[in-house]
């Protein structure tokens, strides 16, 4: 297939430009109506055999998980997505199906969260697929959360509960016989979605000081917001919500569920540090607004004393950075 | 390298958030003001033995070539450039100093066009580096110029000379001896410039209809526009500004100088529609502004005919598409 067929095809696919739009996909760059408001702007590559494999997942999931991370990570910002561009690397041997199974993924998750796809780039790669997506989205000024503003006395919150990615992971890689907990865990991980909806309802009816969304890792991403905020994060072990399917495998694989709810990484669920005066109005509000359960996980100390993991009887211990590679089985 | 330690190392190289801008590198997400009039988008992926060779050229040239292709692109719609991502993908023995030299190479950049990086990623390849480069610009509304407004009877331009950055590839793939003209070769085809000046110059004292950069060769960038404006173009043969360089490499490799100018892609040239009333005073503006020069080398004519090469005598034969995919040595 040829640089400029696909193109087209790609372009034939999206459809004209839509509102605000002036130029779309094929010219040397989209042109559009800026935001009111502010603007946000990220970026994220995916590779073959490092973030994702084709024998565990369609094209059609994959070009729609990598576009879910790049919505998750405007939306753990306050902002929600507006138009994005695509770098596809494909091997020589591509077919056309491949590349509109991508877009079909891809378009689903924009239609979905209600943006646009405005360009695109598609290049031969020497091996295996790579796709980088740059996403844009727009946020009123008093809206924008950052990782940095976490402080002592806050509440740590969590949305949705945690593992059953890894879980999903950890099932494909070890071939373990289909069940619910393995269909649900596998679901996940192939098929995340973004707490666009939560983040604007924490939002509505919060100050949040700081929020991320787990990508990396619970137990890494809440060092994240430590750091970048100053401060120690004391996580309670009894209060991280494990996903069932998490609990069930671990089980069965011999993996602590907690271990598992800490490292899986791509779970896309939001942390939040907001005073705690406001846990449970926002808590009824996510709830209310997005079916989606929220729960108080830690609170936030002072930067000596760490992270922590804080067990039942009230001793700690040191929160591990956990989180593993991709794919490869291999700690961090 | 890991990779968190490597986004730190990175940010510590950027400095501090840019003017207007409220979260810079290392959030989830960039935030910042948006343009005042219109915003344009558009991405890149270069890929290692696809579209660079380390043998051929640097890692700060390769930085900087991948962000110049990106400005190019930007000042052909007629904006200047803003704000911009990357995506690395480096191989897992990469070093910290390889990272900082292909930073190197893009601050360099996006210093001399007055733009700021404002995010990243860096996750493992494969295989070879893979760089995603994604950049916002602005326009003035009425200053947006695409590929697919030129009208019969307009003037076609283009900046500079065309046929070097080949000539550089080719005496570099075949491994030339050092001389004046290879050496000049060699930097066009690893450091390139883009027309951000000579595009603004243009559009301030003309109207242009069509702009494209060349990046795919002029034939078939002139295709691009003929194509998209639903247009023919003849080409004057003898007005095609060849480089001094590609004259002499050519007679040296025995190919057709003005084959290897038709041919020679990435050389960020303009060509653009223009009335021809326009002309003579685009020209002057052009060369008083930017010090480069610009040449009529055709004319926008009915779409029955086609993209022509007008001979000396007046006879016509047809434009062919060429193009050379990089680093192959074979015609697409």
């Amino acid at each position: 297939v040829g640089e400029l067929d696909l193109i087209r095809q790609i372009r034939g696919r999206l459809g004209g430009p839509g509102r605000g739009t002036v130029v779309g996909l094929g010219d040397d760059a989209a042109v559009f109506e800026p935001p009111k408001g502010l603007e946000l702007f990220t970026c994220d590559a995916f590779v073959e055999g490092v973030h994702f494999r084709r024998d565990f997942s369609s094209l059609q999931e994959i070009g729609a998980k990598c576009m879910v991370a790049n919505v998750s990570d405007v939306a753990a910002m306050g902002g929600f997505p507006t138009r994005a561009t695509v770098a596809l690397c494909i091997p020589e041997a591509a077919s056309d199906r491949e590349v509109d199974e991508l877009y079909d993924g891809m378009i689903e998750v924009a239609a979905r969260y209600s943006f646009e796809i405005v360009g695109g780039d598609v290049v031969s790669s020497r091996e295996g697929l790579v796709i980088s997506i740059a996403l844009l989205g727009a946020a009123e000024a008093g809206r924008i959360v950052t990782r940095s503003g976490a402080v002592v006395g806050d509440a740590v919150l969590a949305t949705g509960s945690f593992g059953a990615s890894e879980a999903g992971l950890a099932s494909l890689l070890k071939g373990l016989p289909r069940s619910a907990a393995v269909d649900a865990a596998r679901e996940r991980h192939t098929s995340p979605r973004a707490r666009l909806k939560e983040a604007q309802a924490i939002i509505e009816v919060a100050t949040p000081h700081a929020m991320i969304d787990v990508s990396d890792g619970l137990s890494t991403d809440v060092w994240h917001v430590a750091e970048e905020s100053g401060v120690g994060i004391r996580l309670e072990r009894d209060a991280v919500p494990i996903a069932p399917a998490a609990q069930e495998i671990g089980h069965q694989i011999g993996r602590d569920p907690l271990e598992l709810a800490l490292a899986s990484g791509e779970e896309f669920e939001l942390v939040a540090a907001i005073p705690p005066s406001e846990l449970s109005r926002t808590v009824d509000h996510v709830e209310a607004v997005a079916g989606t359960e929220v729960t108080r996980i830690g609170e936030v100390v002072e930067a000596e004393r760490g992270c922590t993991l804080v067990m039942g009887d009230g001793t700690e211990m040191p929160l591990e950075r956990r989180g593993y590679e991709h794919l490869s089985g291999d700690e961090r």
